[in-house]
C-alpha cells in the first residue's frame, strides 16, 4: 500500500468539479485507489502539495502512432488526398521494425511526458510493428488500447499498403488480439479491433471483424462520418450512414470508439447512445480534415459518451490539453459563426458552446467512460492514474486554477505522470523506473 | 562586433521562406546586423548549429500587460460585460505600483522566454504603472511599444477606472511620451498613443490624441471593429466605422496598430491600406470576443500590413506561436464553415485559407512592417532579434522543420531569445545578463 498526499482537482461527473485541498490518496500494489481521505489522516509516502496540483491523467482516445514523424505537417490537402500523398507511404515504412520501434519509443515517452496516461492507438497493418507498439506501452507504463489496422479493399487502399484480403484482415486481427493478451505481465494494454474506416474495408472484412468483436469481447475503433467526402462515400456505397452501417456489421458496441463523427445525424446520435458507443472528438484535426465543427453540445445533451483525441497527425499537437482548449474554442466558433459579412443572427448555431469544465471532463472521466475503464477521477475502486501540474505565473485565486490549467498549461508544466500507481514520467525520473 | 554561427530560417518577404544552412550573422555593438555570410567565412563568437535553428524573434502586436494575472480565465461573457466584470477591476489594481511591478516583471520574463522579442503593450490608465512597464522592458531587454491607456468617457468607463476628463487623457499621454523617451539608455522602448477604443473615449480626447500623434510622431494603437457590439456601437455613435472615425481624428497613420479588425468593411481595408496603418490579428481572442473570423486572406490580398497578437488576456495564451497556428486554423474554419447541417457549398467562405508560411511571416517580418521597425529577418541593416528553436521529436526532412515549428513548437522548445544582439533569455542565462 502506498499513499500520496496532494491537492486534488477532478470531475467525477460531467458538470461537477471537485477541489480537495490536502488529500491523501491510498492505493494498492495494483494501482487501485483504496481510499481518498484527509491529508493528515495517515502517513504519506510522498507529499506533492508544494509541487502543484494533482489531476486525473489525460485520456487520449485517438492517436495514429505511425503518423508521429509527420506531426505538424501535411495539412495542405483534404483527407482523401492526404492519405495517399503523405500518410500511407509513411505508415508503410513500419514494415521496418527497427524504424517502428524507434518511433514508438519516442511517441510513448512524449505522450507520457505530456500527461497522457491512457492512449488509444491505431498502429499499422503490420502485425509485428503493432505488437511492438503494445510492448512499448507496457514497458514504459502507459495504459493503452492498440489496434492493428485492418484495410483490405483493393482500389481504395494502395497495393503497397493493404491487407491481402478480407481473411487476412480478420485473421491477422485475431492473431494480434491473442498476442497482446498473451504479453507477459500485461495489466495495462488491451487489443482493439481497428477497421481503418468503411471506405478502406470490404464488406466481408467489416462483417468478420464484427464477429470477432462479439467472440473476443475486444473493443473496436474506427473513423466515423469524418468529412464531407468520407460521410458521402459511405452513404453512396452503403445507402446509409457510417453509424448505421457499423451497427449492422456488429461494430457499434459499448466498447466502440468512433473518431470525429462531425457529420453524424440526429438518428446516428440516438443509435450511438443506444449502443453505448463513444466518440473521440478531435477538434484540431477537424479544422483541417473535417469540413465542419462536431456539434458537441448537442451530442452531450443526448448523453453520448464523448472524450477527446489528438488525432496525431491529423491534429498538429501531441498534447491533449491543446485539444481540450480547442474543443472550447471550436464550440464558440460554431455558436458565433465565422463569416463577419453575415448578420450575427444568421452566422452561427445557437447554444453550441461548452466551457473548460466540459473540456476537463472529456479529457479525463469522459474519456474513461468511453473506454469503460476504471480511471479518470480520484475515487476508491479506480486506478491511480494522475498528473501533477505546476502552473507557472499563477497569480490568481485557487478557484481559477483549473480553468487556467485547461486553457493555458503547457507540456512543460506537466511535471509528473502516474499510471497504475507508478510515476512513469517526471523530469528527474526515467520512464523505465518507478518511484 | 560579434558573430553568431547558426542555421537560419526567415521570411524576408511574404510568401518567400529562406533557409540558410550554416550562416554567420555579424552585428555591431548596437545590435545591427552588418553581414550575413557563409558560416566559415570568419570566426564566430558563438556557434549554435548543434542546438537548433535560429528564427527571427516573434513580434506580438497586441498585449494588455495588466491582464496577465487573469490569463486563461474570464472567457464566459461577451466583451462589453467582460470589461466591467473582470478587466476594469483588475486593471484598476495597477494604481498599486508594487503589484504592477511584480506582474510586469513576470510578464516580460515570460514573453522573452516564449520568444517575443518585440511587444506592443497596453498598460493601464496610470502614468506610474505604465512607466514601470516601459522600465521593465528596458531593464530585461525587450523591444517594446508601451502605451498609457486613455479612456475618459464617463458612463462608458467606471468612475473608479478612467481619466478624469479629455484634457487628462491628452496631457497624461503627452507626459508619458516624454517620460519614456527620456529613460536613460533607452534604445528599445517607444511610447505609443493608446486610446482604448472609441466607445471609452470622448470626441475631445480622440481629437487631442490625434493631434498628439501628429506633433510627437508617436505610434498609435487602439481596438478597431472588434466585435458586433463594438462595431455597432461606433456606427451608432459616429455614423461611420471605427476606421473612418479614427482617420478623421488623425489616429490612422503609418504608425497605427489596429487590434482585431474582424468587422472592417472593404472600404475600411482600402482606407487602412492607403494610410499604411497595420492590423494586429488575434485569432484566439477573436474566437471568444470577436463574434466572427477576421477575413485575413482578403486583407492580405489588399496588401495591408498585418501581424499577430496574443491579446493577453482576451486570448488565453502568452505564446505568439499559439496564435500563429490559430491563424491558420481559423482561416480554415472560415473557408470550410462550421455548421455540418449546411451543405458544403453554403457553409464557408471560399479562398479564405492561409498556411504556416503566412503565419510565420506575420509573426516575424509582417509584425515588423506594421511597426516600421528594422527587425523580423536576418539582413544587413536590421537588428539582431532572434530565437533559437530546438524542436524535440523531429524525425523528418529539414524542409519540414519550419512547418513543424510553426504548427507545434512549445514554449520550452524556444531555448534562447536574442534582442538587439544580446541573449536576454535562455535556460542558463538570467534575463538581467547578456552573453
Amino acid at each position: 500500500m502506498q499513499a500520496v498526499r496532494a491537492h486534488l482537482i477532478h470531475s467525477p461527473e460531467r458538470g461537477r468539479i471537485e477541489r480537495i485541498e490536502d488529500a491523501l490518496v491510498s492505493f494498492d500494489a495494483a494501482g487501485q485507489i483504496v481510499r481518498v481521505a484527509d491529508g493528515n489522516s495517515a502517513p504519506a509516502n510522498i507529499d506533492l502539495r508544494s509541487q502543484g496540483v494533482l489531476l486525473p491523467g489525460l485520456v487520449d482516445l485517438h492517436i495514429h502512432a505511425p503518423q508521429f514523424p509527420q506531426l505538424g505537417t501535411g495539412l495542405d490537402v483534404p483527407l482523401e488526398d492526404w492519405l495517399s500523398k503523405y500518410t500511407f507511404p509513411l505508415e508503410a515504412r513500419f514494415a521496418d521494425l527497427t524504424y517502428a520501434a524507434f518511433v514508438h519509443d519516442a511517441l510513448v515517452r512524449r505522450l507520457l511526458a505530456n500527461g497522457t496516461t491512457t492512449a488509444v492507438y491505431f498502429a499499422t497493418i503490420h502485425g509485428p510493428s503493432s505488437l511492438n507498439l503494445a510492448e512499448t506501452c507496457l514497458r514504459l507504463g502507459q495504459r493503452a488500447f492498440v489496434g492493428k489496422v485492418a484495410m483490405d479493399l483493393a482500389g481504395a487502399c494502395p497495393d503497397y499498403y493493404r491487407d491481402s484480403d478480407a481473411a487476412a484482415s480478420i485473421n491477422e486481427t485475431a492473431d494480434f488480439i491473442k498476442a497482446v493478451r498473451a504479453m507477459p505481465g500485461n495489466d495495462l494494454v488491451e487489443p482493439i479491433i481497428t477497421p481503418r474506416f468503411i471506405p478502406s474495408c470490404s464488406d466481408d472484412a467489416l462483417a468478420g471483424l464484427g464477429e470477432l468483436a462479439a467472440s473476443t469481447g475486444a473493443a473496436v475503433q474506427t473513423h466515423c462520418s469524418e468529412s464531407d467526402w468520407e460521410h458521402g462515400f459511405v452513404l453512396n456505397r452503403m445507402g446509409k450512414t457510417d453509424a448505421s452501417a457499423l451497427d449492422e456489421f456488429g461494430l457499434l458496441t459499448r466498447r466502440s470508439v468512433l473518431a470525429h463523427a462531425g457529420h453524424i445525424t440526429d438518428a446516428d446520435m440516438d443509435l450511438i447512445a443506444e449502443r453505448g458507443a463513444g466518440i473521440a472528438h478531435c477538434p484540431l484535426s477537424n479544422a483541417y480534415f473535417g469540413n465542419a465543427v462536431f456539434p458537441l453540445r448537442r451530442a452531450l445533451a443526448k448523453a453520448l459518451h464523448i472524450g477527446l483525441g489528438t488525432d496525431i497527425s491529423g491534429g498538429h499537437s501531441a498534447f491533449l490539453l491543446d485539444n481540450a482548449r480547442a474543443s472550447v474554442t471550436a464550440s464558440r466558433m460554431l455558436e458565433e459563426g465565422v463569416d463577419p459579412s453575415k448578420d450575427a443572427a444568421n452566422r452561427g448555431v445557437d447554444a453550441s458552446r461548452i466551457d473548460f469544465r466540459d473540456a476537463f471532463y472529456m479529457a479525463t472521466k469522459g474519456g474513461a467512460e468511453v473506454l469503460d475503464l476504471p480511471v479518470g477521477a480520484f475515487k476508491a475502486g479506480l486506478q491511480m492514474d494522475a498528473i501533477l501540474v505546476n502552473l507557472v505565473d499563477d497569480f490568481g485565486p485557487v478557484e481559477d486554477l483549473l480553468q487556467k490549467i485547461i486553457m493555458r498549461a503547457t507540456p512543460a508544466e506537466i511535471t509528473q505522470t502516474w499510471v497504475a500507481g507508478k510515476c512513469v514520467s517526471a523530469p528527474m525520473v526515467h520512464p523505465d523506473q518507478s518511484v
